[in-house]
């Protein structure tokens, strides 16, 4: 994996494998930008990250999966945003966030283990132990599932996560500070079409208490 | 505004204008797509909304905002994440969310006024009432800040907000249902770099009341 140099706030280049891969880590909701015809665009999708490759799925008619596996170098994007920066004057006002960059190629996964693999890393992303609990799908399921692998080629990582800086000199007195953003699960919510509820299985109750 | 028809999962298709503004109201956090010598690029960055129109800023030295104002079409999408949705196979395993998939040209913005004004509409779409509270900066400050104003040509919008759907034949007996995600601000933290801290503003409070 190779690194672009942050240009636009440097002091928040966080440029190593292992923050690019704590920050891939720490979601599973990513931003991927593609071309089709010379047109720029960007779909929102689920990933799961093994090594320096992210895993991506969807039907066998995606149009962006599709559009991946034309041999183009993508960009990702994750971003996870942390929180508002208040600083003295709205110029040093910010926010805390911590996000990657990634430009790579992706390959179309044709070996059947690859591709199980692939969707369990998916799953296992968004919530562990879940693959364990429920079948992957019918035969038929499966054959419509499409699974690539993105490869990270060159990546850049930022983070901010302090106080506001910048207004030292400022000498209006005005409360400055920041406020901590955080993502939190709610109480699950059975399924009501099934009738009554069957026990919360471990891998929510593990998420839920993770992050209530 | 016009809207592009979603192919994959059109039940989940909300395309209004109504459904692109509360769905770009609620965030303040955009990825940009956008091309430079024929390569795919994204970068996160803040933005306000006014009618058909986002306002981005940053340095007059940015990148990507020198770049969106060549005249290319560029892409932006928001995308709230609302939950994980669990079905009784992993096949219909699925999130809850609201994107909104943004296609259009931006404009330098030269007129000092809309400046000011697209600075305002930033701010406070990221923290309402922080205008009035600190002043924007310096001349200097000033001078050194880009703002561009993105029209929306082209929107596509899409709300997933519901239990599992699609394993209602499904036999194993297995929890199944949703964990509904909320992003919470937690207590703001004081500036130390000042001393003690001044009373917590107006804009704060009422941000943090609605957001813990």
């Amino acid at each position: 994996m190779e690194f672009n140099k942050i240009i636009r706030g440097p002091k928040r280049e966080s440029n190593s494998e292992e923050s690019v891969y704590q920050i891939l880590d720490a979601g599973f909701l990513c931003h991927v930008a593609f071309q089709h015809e010379g047109q720029t665009m960007m779909i929102p999708t689920a990933y799961g990250r093994k090594e320096n490759s992210l895993y991506l799925h969807g039907s066998t008619k995606n149009f962006m999966l599709n559009q991946l596996v034309s041999g183009q170098t993508a960009c990702i994007s994750v971003t996870h945003l942390d929180g508002i920066v208040l600083a003295r004057t709205l110029f040093d006002t910010s926010v805390n966030y911590r996000s990657v960059v990634l430009f790579g190629k992706a390959l179309m996964v044709e070996d059947e283990q690859e591709r199980m693999d692939g969707l369990k890393i998916i799953t296992e992303h968004i919530i562990k132990g879940r693959w364990d609990e429920v079948p992957v799908g019918s035969e038929n399921e499966l054959k419509a599932t499409m699974v690539i692998k993105f490869t990270i080629d060159r990546a850049s990582a930022k983070i901010r996560n302090e106080g506001p800086k910048g207004d030292e000199e400022k000498t209006n007195e005005v409360w400055s500070g920041h406020i901590p953003l955080v993502m939190k699960a709610l109480t699950p919510v059975p399924d009501e079409k099934f009738g009554s509820s069957y026990p919360v299985c471990e891998s929510v109750k593990n998420y839920y208490e993770q992050h209530k």
